[in-house]
């Protein structure tokens, strides 16, 4: 890495006007689009060194002209974000007369490390280049044809626009020892986002000393009260499990208060049957349930499925249902549903988590669904953002303070 | 430590009231002050045990009757703040219907690391106190009876409201392995405060697995411009160097635009003269002085002095001078002076720094003067918290969903 240019690089993006920005990126967009065929052709390079990787993983990194389509929708719906740069957060007069003003600003250099997607390629670099931000992005090596095609895509657009190419950094070195080496440059770099799975993750936690923008495991629960509408309740365990199971804000443990749970566990057993889920029942799910599933382990409470699998447990009340989530929960999204105030303030803030729902499926915790536009994860962090994340983690501020030729008492 | 006690402490914590939390500071302040002959005895021994240490140390280390005074009024100040909980930063509709509340909620388990100030026992302690996080306070070894004194004094104050005295936990090994244990527990602790020197600093920041608030060192600028005030920058410079040369938001280095600094330079000579300022002076500024000084080396560029010694340099324009602080500086508290709009704007936006300046003193960048109440520090993170950080710093916040049984569609 050439760290020198990268700062240059960084100081001029900084400076770089919003239009200028939007113009590059719907450049890139076009030029994604016409260059359709060399990256699938750097696309098919990487097919075809990877034939040790299982289905799921070739799938991943396989594209097609539709998926290049999306990558290129995604970098369009990014540059008609409003600019997230320059917004005056809050502004004030001080004792001795200053002016304060608090200014979002970029936060200069992002290092993205990722596995096998390449869209994550050209998603990351557009939201790192709207926010004013240079970025590094360093994929996985089984996907390097296709992220270098893409990548030298993005930075023949910024050639055109007179801005240097370093706006867009790609590490090329995919060592385990060249990555160690990259997350402790916190001389240079000065925020990483991991986008992958647990080991990534807790491997860069461990050995970074640059600070990290978290996307860790989602361990999700609901809570279904005494006094719950049952039909509403069954719909709303469906979505949290079955709509996408490999999701991190689908629910891995359903709670239900004991009153409720004779009523409820016999139609919802049906539903989740149907939707082909795969329940493990604690003893007493077992007794009211029309056949014999498999048993809850207690370890089971802690497992992040990724998968149409869920535990169910029965809670004497709402205290013991707080104090599971708040055991076994990854604070990322939790729910009760209840029609009663009272328990849903209670939940909503007892239960330390990014999201805490009344009456709504765990799904909801997403960029989009907020309304943020593009989303650069679901943070897990608990300082700078947490929960979904949109451009506005991407920045920082800073204090501008004008005087009048002041000195301090 | 006893991180099963402290987890439940936290969620004690979290759920107390305000009203409870300012009647239980109010009351540590009055033990703090009725407790005066036992803190007293208390700092008799360590001082009595560090013989070895610098009489600037020590002086650090002693305590006074008028010492405890401040410490407890500090206390009641943080009392008086306002709630910085259950704020609704933000608060919308999305269009699923879902009304979202983003509320500011407790971060957690807060580890301070310190030296040997024990003052910062108590005012630390009150900050997380009111800001409902648990905090473990880790001081140093030299002060550890009069931080055990005073901790025990706030314990005990909280046991009389009913609360866990684990809320204000103290770390009483101070092995260098029970430190290094202690940065690691990142499944206990949610942020992590030194306050120290840079050695601290630096051992933090290369081996915590928890993130950290970090306050590292301020190398400051100011840069007057061709068409600034002549005495009104003489006494900004006077300010920033000379009012307490040993604070973070002092200048290191003075640069003068090459037209001003013939009329500028033996005006301000006598006037650092008269303050006792060793200067170092390039060789531009060399020859326009009245008399020979120290000649500057490019590594003081880089120092921190804490003390009243000023490098002046000249500098052929502004572009220059953003340069050399870009370089140079450490993104803390940077200053022009000029009467010359479009410069200034130039300056407060190129530079990159928590705060920059037009026409006031650096010193100015701190909590208090920034209307903030007390402070914790002025971080010298990106991330989180920039800039001198309130109580705002100390939370972090959670999304609260209110659906009407929506599912994702």
């Amino acid at each position: 890495m050439n760290f020198e240019k990268i700062k240059q690089a960084r100081y001029i993006l900084e400076q770089t006007s919003h239009s200028l920005k939007v113009q590059a990126l719907n450049a890139m967009a076009d030029n994604l689009l016409s260059c359709k065929d060399s990256i699938l052709k750097a696309n098919a390079l990487d097919l075809q060194n990877a034939t040790h990787l299982s289905v799921a993983m070739r799938e991943r990194l396989a594209l097609n002209e539709s998926k290049i389509e999306l990558m290129a929708k995604s970098v369009q719906e990014i540059a008609s974000l409003p600019n997230p740069l320059g917004q005056i957060l809050k502004g004030w007069q001080s004792e001795s007369g200053l002016r304060i003003e608090k200014v979002s600003v970029p936060i200069g250099v992002i290092g993205v490390i990722y596995e096998s997607r390449p869209n994550v390629t050209s998603d990351s670099a557009s939201l790192c280049f709207k926010s004013g931000n240079v970025c590094i992005l360093k994929g996985g090596k089984e996907a390097k044809e296709s992220n270098m095609s893409i990548a030298k895509i993005l930075q023949d657009t910024l050639k055109k626009f007179s801005l240097p190419s370093e706006c867009i950094s790609v590490l090329q070195d995919y060592s385990r020892e060249s990555v160690l080496e990259f997350i402790k440059q916190d001389k240079y770099i000065d925020l990483l986002i991991p986008r992958g799975g647990e080991g990534l993750i807790s491997f860069i936690s461990q050995n970074a000393t640059i600070p990290t923008l978290k996307h860790d495991k989602g361990v999700c629960h609901l809570y279904i009260h005494k006094d719950s509408l049952l039909e509403e309740a069954i719909k709303i365990v469906i979505n949290a499990k079955t709509q996408r199971p490999s999701t991190c804000n689908s629910i891995e443990t359903l709670l239900i208060h004991k009153d409720i749970a004779p009523s409820l566990l016999p139609l919802l057993y049906s539903a989740l049957k149907e939707k082909g889920t795969q329940i493990k029942a604690s003893q007493g799910v077992q007794e009211l349930l029309p056949e014999r599933v498999e048993d809850l382990e207690s370890e089971d409470f802690s497992k992040e499925y990724g998968d149409n699998i869920l535990n169910i447990a029965i809670v004497e009340d709402l205290e013991s249902a707080i104090e599971h989530i708040n055991t076994y929960g990854s604070k990322h999204s939790e729910g009760i549903l209840t029609r009663d105030i009272r328990s849903a303030e209670k939940f909503l803030n007892e239960i330390d988590a990014s999201c805490v729902y009344l009456n709504a499926s765990t799904r909801f915790s997403d960029g989009g669904e907020f309304g943020f536009g593009a989303e650069i994860g679901i943070s897990t962090n608990k300082l700078h953002a947490r929960g979904p994340v949109g451009l506005e983690g991407l920045v920082t501020y800073k204090y501008k303070i004008y005087g009048d030729w002041q000195v301090r008492g």
